[in-house]
């Protein structure tokens, strides 16, 4: 059901209509289809209403047609609140009325079984057929704030604000929308994704980057439909304004990703996690975060960089403070010398005049105007958390106002309060909130919006990736060997047609040869150069060490003859039932630093590529960084890398000299090329890959084809 | 001024007293000293009330005196508001008159500098002289709402319940007084611990404990005062109820840790950190998460395992949950036959009847009986959470009568209510609060409280710890050493006298004698028996192999001979300003898997014993599990081994033998006894000891002494 579609989608019609139809209107309240009716006219919608039903003339006051094509005037949205069944012929009516939308409320489509999809999908050709685009089937609706438009059935309607929030559950927009409106949040558009039989999330982010209206866009999702245009779409609209996302259903990706083989490091969680750090989408892991993030970022600028500033009147959850700021990552500022000698000059003898600054517990408003002040205006600020604690002394209205004012003076740094108590602080909460300054009752949690925050700041920053060189590869090469490896009726590679596959890409990799007689081992050798290596040549074999499958260190064409037959008879020893292709006679190379370049594709984002610390440890120490390898810049290998702690010891470990980086990248980026240029690929381990000093090469290539 | 009382306090006196004397008090409102008596008059304090003030006659109603000592009846508590100089006076005057506690308010003591730290540590000395326990100075007071007494000057009393908080910082008693005012949690005392002259924490804590109307401690402190004997009253506390602390001030620890010498590994956050978990107290990272876990500690039941069941009313929040759930590491419950076997006949066939079981959009107050008492019945299933999304039918208030009645038919099941949304769904948590269901607006936090509430049953559950046996050991011989070394000039002892202290505690460890000479280090080698292993000997030289001060494999005398010039002239090289104490002549030893054992001492909480995967990347891959050496017991130390990466190693990697575990719980153990007899051993690493299948040894043996 995807679609080729790019480009920021233009839905203006969609979210502001001329006129709305709803087909299945009802005059009975309860029903959905009077619900829906009566949320459009409550809103407020100025355009034109038209209900349809074949058994009502009028319904809450307007004129009701038997049918959409007996409207007299066109129609811009059609909402249809009809039975599944019914469902396709009201889509094709509206088709032939010239609608341009549909909002599908109805169920029992997909999420019935197998039926309920294919009515989903005949529904999306009819839609094609009148170029109509659909939301839904089996959505809560749609609602625009500033049109305002209110086609749902949900109770309510929520303030207005610059917040975009994107459900794909839609109780859980009917529950947050409710919750809204105690906490005083205002959004712009609610957007129920359904089933997403046409329009996804893809293009509510596109539409939402592009609507001036909104500041934020929030997302809750369950799965992503289309996972490249998903990373363009997102990678594009985070430069206009951030998108903080929850995903859900981690748990069993997490267990998957947990699994002890290779292949399945790569769960289809950790494909979502790099592909939302590609996309520079702010992911969340609770509710909670969602809208603790959402509060600071509808009313705060974006800050240059990630140095917190603490202005607090009690010594204890300054100190809180702090710890969040750490977990968080963020800096500490450090004031300059004027500040410090103003706050000095100012502040009482016992007030901690470092950060966090302590205007202490018999500090009034005054006082924390003077400190906020003047920690905002040192250029080694980025953003101030302001802690108010309900002292004897305190103020908190008065102070709440100062906050204000002060942070009004300096609209480039974010300010956040925190009025840490309840009943006593209320008149300073709603202050701060009339005045755009979001407010926290605990610390930690201002700290953590401003964590976002920051990290917003770096994606807004950063340069453009540069996309990889273009390399000189052999393509002919790597299809023959696949078409021979096909032949053969296998889906693993030999390790010398790994080799000549990897070779062909212009990595480095120790020559290696099959061998299916002695002689032609020795003979392999004496052309390669000793001294060599024999490695049992099977793909069924896992562990060739394990079971004396590998001799290495061999000097003489004696030594060749002679282990070549000891390793075929271990084999045949331990593995009776197998059957090996041959040995592969590889050039022996001189040590070097372990390391593992990998891929395995997830099904949404395409081929992850790993990097980590290599040799047989891979799968108890786990040490790997993974990346997209659509679209992977030199910039994010080298990032990759400095993740791991191979790193730790690639830029030389106890007084060895550093590894050749530029090798490894090198080696990273073509295997990526490899990857994306060969789909069939389905699975791919370098492993070893030695580093030296100068130059890398690949040990032993598997991989893996459909 | 830490002083020596165990045992679980009685402060009862303290709490419920029969009279009080404000010293300070004062008719002038806004002043702490009417604040305070005014406090004790408005919570309904029914014992008598003296106020103290030479130049009143009568303050707020009640007849005033001069000075304490003219009280004509026996005062139980002093609350003391007067300026610092003048505390000490009057806390004589108060031990004179008999007065059994002083709640010092008076600031201006140890948190000013070393004069305000001299006269606190006079104040302390009054008061034992006269008997007197006092808190503070520098606080807030306390309160009691089941006496009731309120003895601070804090504004408002809390609302009764069965949390005891205690607090570091006066300010964050303050705000979290009245933010639970608000939010309606009830306590049963507030106690404000300002500089803990006398009286801290663990006195608190026992108090508590022994208090029958506190079902839970929480803690909020920035130290511990006396690591031993908090741990051994908490230790003892938490079997009675569940203690929960925020302990701040982590960051600066949290980046000691990170350091990259081993030694450093155990930064002070760490000690607390396997500090709270040997006393099985329940550490949260953030001030929400305490208050979140006070909710569910207050009125819910120690479930009997960690399985949990979820039941919804939509399939978005219910998935948030599960991965919540697992984030936690808390069972997803697997209902039994004649549960499914019911949800399925009684619920629709869209419903899932699997955990989560969802009751659907239309699901109302009887569907959600019907679930929930089906999976409450359910035999394997320990907690249950209960979403409710304000869907179109959802009946919120019925639904949460209902909750509050099935939840009271299962007393010994946690029930969870997650209402999400606001207004729509308030009567529904208003009835479940006064049902004592504690409720929360977002699915993750209410998971993470059952975390809690599984982390306490395991602790309630754990058997107590057997003490380690006792092992046949040689003092005198380590004492001999420590005294060579000292008459050395020495702190850090050379290879083969570390090999001495171990050997002397029962610890197999390759022969190794120091040789000064060439023709010495052949008598040895012949003495221990080859092969043998020479090393520089010297306290200086941190990593020997570097350097070529290390020479393996030799097998004659000849070899022996030639190498040990060999090692003095690399080293001459190398480090021309070291002259090494000689060669130490070490027996070679079969190889085994490398791990680490290791000892750093923590200020508060003294030895810390380290295990993990030994060999020169220690550093690099930290991985490292840490217990306390005081009172650590055999099934700790297996479950430290476990904890690590080197486990997997150990217990039989790519189909290798698996370890002697016992023969490494051993020498941990004779380690852990080691560093407690000896508490001038500050530092003591064993790098590597080789693990075999049979036995381990240690090879390397690093001690420093004080």
């Amino acid at each position: 059901m995807h679609r080729k579609v790019t480009g920021l989608e233009n839905l203006s019609l969609l979210f502001s209509p001329r006129s709305v139809a709803v087909i299945g209107a009802s005059g009975k309240p309860g029903k959905i289809g009077n619900i829906i009716l009566k949320n459009i006219i409550a809103c407020g919608y100025q355009g034109r209403i038209f209900p349809i039903n074949p058994k009502e003339s009028e319904i809450e006051g307007y004129p009701t047609f038997p049918s959409i094509t007996r409207v007299p005037e066109p129609v811009d949205v059609g909402v249809i609140a009809v039975p599944a069944r019914t469902v396709l012929p009201v889509a094709e009516e509206c088709g032939q009325a010239g609608v341009k939308h549909l909002i599908v409320i109805s169920a029992g489509f997909k999420e019935t079984g197998p039926e309920g999809l294919a009515l989903e999908k005949e529904l999306v050709a009819v839609a094609r057929r009148y170029k109509m685009r659909v939301v839904g089937p089996n959505c809560v609706g749609i609602m625009d704030t500033n049109t305002p438009f209110n086609a749902s059935f949900a109770a309510g309607f929520p303030k207005q604000g610059e917040i975009a929030f994107i459900s794909q559950s839609g109780a859980m927009l009917v529950a947050i929308l409710d919750w809204s409106l105690t906490s005083g949040l205002g959004f712009s558009k609610f957007i129920s994704l359904g089933n997403k039989s046409d329009l996804n999330e893809s293009d509510f982010i596109a539409s939402a980057a592009a609507d001036p209206a909104t500041r934020v866009i929030l997302c809750y999702i369950e799965d992503v439909s289309e996972g490249n245009r998903f990373l363009d779409v997102a990678g594009r609209a985070v430069k206009e304004k951030p998108i903080v996302v929850l995903k859900s259903g981690t748990s069993q990706a997490g267990a998957q990703a947990a699994s002890s083989h290779t292949g399945a490091l790569a769960g289809s969680d950790l494909a979502y996690e790099v592909a939302f750090e590609r996309a520079g989408v702010i992911r969340v892991r609770s509710m909670s975060e969602l809208f603790d993030l959402a509060f600071a970022f509808a009313d705060q600028p974006v800050p240059k960089g990630d140095r917190l500033a603490i202005v607090t009147n009690s010594g204890g959850p300054g100190i809180v403070a702090t710890d969040a700021a750490e977990q968080q990552g963020l800096s500490i500022a450090r004031f300059g010398k004027s500040t410090l000698d103003a706050l000095r000059a100012e502040l009482p003898v016992e007030a901690n005049i470092y950060n966090p600054v302590d205007v202490l517990g018999d500090g009034r408003a005054d006082r924390y105007r003077f400190a906020l002040s003047r920690v905002l205006e040192d250029e080694n600020v980025d953003a101030v958390v302001v802690l108010v604690c309900p002292t004897a002394a305190a103020e908190p209205g008065e102070t709440a106002g100062v906050i204000v004012e002060v942070a009004g003076r300096f609209p480039e740094k974010p300010v956040f309060g925190v009025y840490m108590g309840g009943e006593i602080l209320e008149e300073g909460v709603r202050v701060l909130s009339e005045g755009g300054i979001p407010s926290y009752t605990f610390p930690e949690v201002a700290v953590k919006a401003m964590g976002g925050l920051a990290q917003y700041a770096r994606t807004v920053k950063a340069e453009p990736a540069k996309p990889l060189p273009e390399y000189d590869v052999d393509q002919e090469r790597v299809r023959a060997v696949f078409l021979a490896v096909k032949e053969d009726n296998r889906v693993v590679l030999l390790g010398s047609e790994g080799a000549a596959v990897v070779e062909a890409y212009g990595i480095p990799v120790a020559p290696t040869k099959l061998a299916t007689r002695a002689e032609e081992a020795v003979a392999i050798a004496e052309e390669i150069g000793y001294p060599v290596v024999l490695k049992v040549a099977s793909p069924k074999i896992i562990h060739k060490t394990d079971i004396g499958g590998v001799r290495m260190g061999l000097d003489s064409p004696g030594e060749v003859m002679a282990n070549f037959w000891a390793v075929i008879s271990n084999v045949q020893r331990s593995l009776p039932e197998v059957v090996p292709h041959g040995v592969d006679v590889q050039r022996m190379a001189s040590k070097g630093t372990e390391v593992i370049i990998g891929m395995s594709r997830d099904v949404h984002f395409g081929p992850l590529i790993a990097f980590g610390l290599g040799g047989i440890y891979v799968n108890l120490l786990k040490d790997v960084s993974f990346r997209l390898a659509h679209g992977l810049s030199l910039r994010e290998i080298e990032k990759m890398i400095t993740e791991t702690k191979a790193y730790t010891l690639l830029r030389g470990y106890r007084g060895e000299k550093p590894a050749d980086m530029g090798a490894l990248v090198d080696i990273i980026a073509r295997v990526a090329r490899l990857v994306v240029d060969f789909p069939q690929i389905t699975e791919m381990d370098i492993n070893p890959v030695f580093a030296y000093q100068s130059g890398a090469q690949a040990l032993d290539v598997k991989i893996t084809i459909s």
